[in-house]
């Protein structure tokens, strides 16, 4: 039997999906599991899109261009203007989710051996790209203390090296919610343009801010326009994770034709996905103002029940629909398995995703769990309540 | 400015899409061009895919399991069961066209600097997977005079060496029709089994095979299920080539529960073109007699007009709806290129694939091109009538 790869072998494992067959003998058993732990909305995906497959008028399912469709891409372009950003078709391609977009990127732009820099903690997929592409994650510490504001520009200094070729973002972030202001991404120019490295962005969480905050693109920071590649993606924005539609965005032409050489290996992303992505711009703003709001007393809902509970550390966030929070516990991926293993609170549990996955430093987030506040108000209020009782009876509590 | 990846500067451009321009500019000039460049057919996609769309009733749009829908996946078992094969759900992970599966099982197998065996002429994004795993391609000739049956046991031996991983074949091939015998199959067992290679097989025209001949899957060759892994599409299937929907398919856990760890990475497939592939299976048998006879049609017109005209050697492929043929010209990419931009018969011309994109050996397939016969049998006619007059004004010609 011949050998697997050594990068099969290296690829990560993500600590949420060891938990999975313990969430579902929760389930078999007869309770209830509240799943705090994934990035999928219960938001109704908005109507335009079911209605575009409803309406789909085409004889042949064919592919698309490999950048995605024109017209598709125009109407990215009027989207990204009303946000402020100005780019081209040409300065787009369509992806399989912002997954394709950041795969598209690394091997574009990164050799084997080359590093990252990330401020920890981290979008835990982020890792299986690098490792796939044989590339080095250097991950440099945003503290739960500083709500995980950017690291101060001396950890950048201190974590660059000669095979430092990238440094990634992703704003508002995920697992943490924070939202980078226009000073932290001057900083970040500043880095970038000192060291010429490359800057990627994950910017799929730009419309959710909240409390009167803005979004600040890396788009727009001046005099780095090679520098900067933006992922993106409809699966937040809208709801709709399932088609698979993002897209990878930079000005820098030779970027953008060497990726291009990948997507045409691919042959083209999804079409239906793209039809429906393409009718979702007639999404009315209301849908935003309505979203938005729920999200923010959702947020308000974890926020606040969480640091009302005996030694939790909880910031409260700007942006995204994530807190990651710190817990009086021993460790996160102990708690998060008793809960669906051995905690039942009026037959309910929650499942979390221990923030563990979200560090490459070696025993770091042993004591923080991310929350998605993806359900309504009641289920979270529930979801809270089982969490407050859990952490009285944990054998492993330290307070 | 950063630089771009080395991979990124490798990654070889496919001389049909340097064509394009031309085809482009062709156009805009009011000729009509028969694309026989292609493999996207103008056969419909079956109504129950469209019809599924037109009956979504989802609220939310969601990610699907990383491996697809359960449903899917036992749908997909039943399928094989038909053609013979068993396999349990297990054994599949659905993915973003069969080109993801390729992509995943390069990324599990094979190491950078491992050599990967494939006949050739071979399709072009092969070549594509390998250069981004940084794998290194060795091909071995099929040839035409033999109607690009497999080479003989000797031409592998030759080829094989220390870093030898795998050897891939396409079966019906693309680009040349060709069907493998139960013979050849089985010469490749032997090779497999003496040198404990993984043996991977892109099986994506399996409906596809004319006159009686049968398809064998290299699923059912006995004493290598953990070397076998198979590449599967609904793309050329239900001629739904955008719905992005194929599989990985393996009997090798250890190789699945690898491949398992890149697709969590990316996620989910799209969820709406499983569904559509899902309703696929409701396909009546009936759609694929006709398919396979249209087909038929359209290959019996192709190969006799082709040979017909002077200096042509056109084999009588079994299956996939491809044709690779030698003419009487100097350089496949220069002809290609002057019929799109200074050939002109009654303001019609063509777009043919030139096959040195399908070689990797230096120089070859420089008078080969493939056709593919994805046109109703009136249009192949022009097309037909086109080349035959090409052939003789084209100033390259050789006799």
């Amino acid at each position: 039997m011949p050998k697997i790869s050594d990068k099969g072998r290296m690829m990560p494992e993500s600590p949420i999906r060891k938990l999975v067959p313990y969430a579902e003998k929760a389930k078999k058993a007869g309770r209830k599991v509240y799943h705090l732990n994934i990035g999928q909305p219960d938001i109704a995906t908005p109507k335009s899109m079911i209605d575009a497959m409803h309406n789909l008028n085409v004889p042949v399912i064919e592919y698309s261009h490999s950048a995605g469709i024109i017209s598709y891409r125009e109407k990215l372009c009027q989207y990204y203007k009303k946000h402020g950003i100005e780019v081209t078709p040409d300065d787009i391609i369509v992806t399989a989710g912002a997954s394709e977009a950041i795969l598209f990127a690394v091997q574009t732009c990164l050799n084997p051996g080359d590093e990252i820099i990330i401020p920890e903690p981290f979008y835990a997929n982020y890792n299986g790209f690098a490792t796939s592409a044989g590339v080095k994650v250097k991950p440099i510490i945003s503290k739960i203390e500083t709500g995980f504001a950017l690291p101060p520009i001396s950890e950048f200094e201190k974590a660059i090296g000669p095979n430092t070729k990238a440094i990634m973002v992703c704003n508002p972030n995920n697992p943490t919610g924070y939202l980078y202001s226009a000073e932290e991404l001057e900083v970040l120019r500043q880095i970038v343009i000192k060291y010429d490295l490359f800057l990627f962005a994950d910017e799929v969480y730009r419309e959710f801010c909240y409390d009167g905050t803005v979004h600040h693109s890396v788009m727009n920071l001046e005099g780095i326009e090679n520098n900067v590649v933006l992922f993106d993606s409809v699966s937040k924005r809208y709801s709709a994770c399932g088609v698979r539609i993002g897209c990878m965005v930079s000005r820098n032409k030779e970027v953008m034709a060497t990726a291009m050489k990948f997507a045409q290996a691919r042959l083209s992303p999804p079409s239906l996905g793209q039809i429906a992505s393409e009718a979702a711009m007639e999404t009315p703003d209301s849908y935003f103002v309505e979203v938005i709001e729920e999200y923010r007393k959702r947020r308000d809902t974890v926020v606040e029940m969480m640091n009302k509970m005996e030694g939790v550390m909880c910031p409260n966030p700007k942006g995204a629909f994530y807190v990651t929070a710190r817990l009086p516990i021993d460790n996160a991926d102990k708690f998060c398995q008793w809960l669906l293993e051995d905690f039942n609170h009026d037959n309910q549990t929650v499942m979390l995703a221990p923030a563990t996955g979200f560090y490459s430093t070696p025993g770091a987030g042993m004591n923080e769990v991310r929350i998605s506040y993806v359900l309504n108000v009641e289920n979270l209020k529930k979801s809270m309540e089982c969490i407050e009782v859990a952490l009285k009876e944990y054998p492993g509590r330290t307070i």
